[in-house]
């Protein structure tokens, strides 16, 4: 199985890496672009069930203060 | 508009986030994973066209040397 999990951030909180991307794309005069922000993606393959997908993510992947998460399955292999 | 940019290594580059990953998912006992790829989101928020998203990948987002990305549109906002 293949699951797809993605980690954002939480609204409110910080996105570093976006906002330093939006000041780059800025300085190349991309200067329409209005935000950019990023989310990290998990493509885990593993005969797993989404229940213990999400158990990896509170254990692991994610951030609970700051982060969410999303699961998706994408294929089976 | 809103785009999302998806950026992910080459087949056959390294990918040591997925590999730490890896490990750290076995060491919680989720030893039936057989592997794990990572892959990094931007959501761009900018009245552009796909032809001139591609230009801030081949310019700023994207490794063109270890790395491949994909663009979608996500929605209007």
């Amino acid at each position: 199985m293949l699951w797809e999990v993605r980690i954002a951030y939480k609204p409110g909180v910080q996105d570093a890496e976006g906002e330093s991307t939006l000041r780059g794309l800025h300085a190349l005069g991309f200067d329409k672009v209005e935000e950019v922000k990023t989310a990290k993606v998990f493509v885990i393959k593993g005969d797993y069930t989404r229940e213990e997908v999400e158990e990896m993510c509170r254990r692991l992947l994610a951030n609970p203060v700051s982060q969410d998460y999303t699961i998706a399955e994408v294929s089976v292999e």
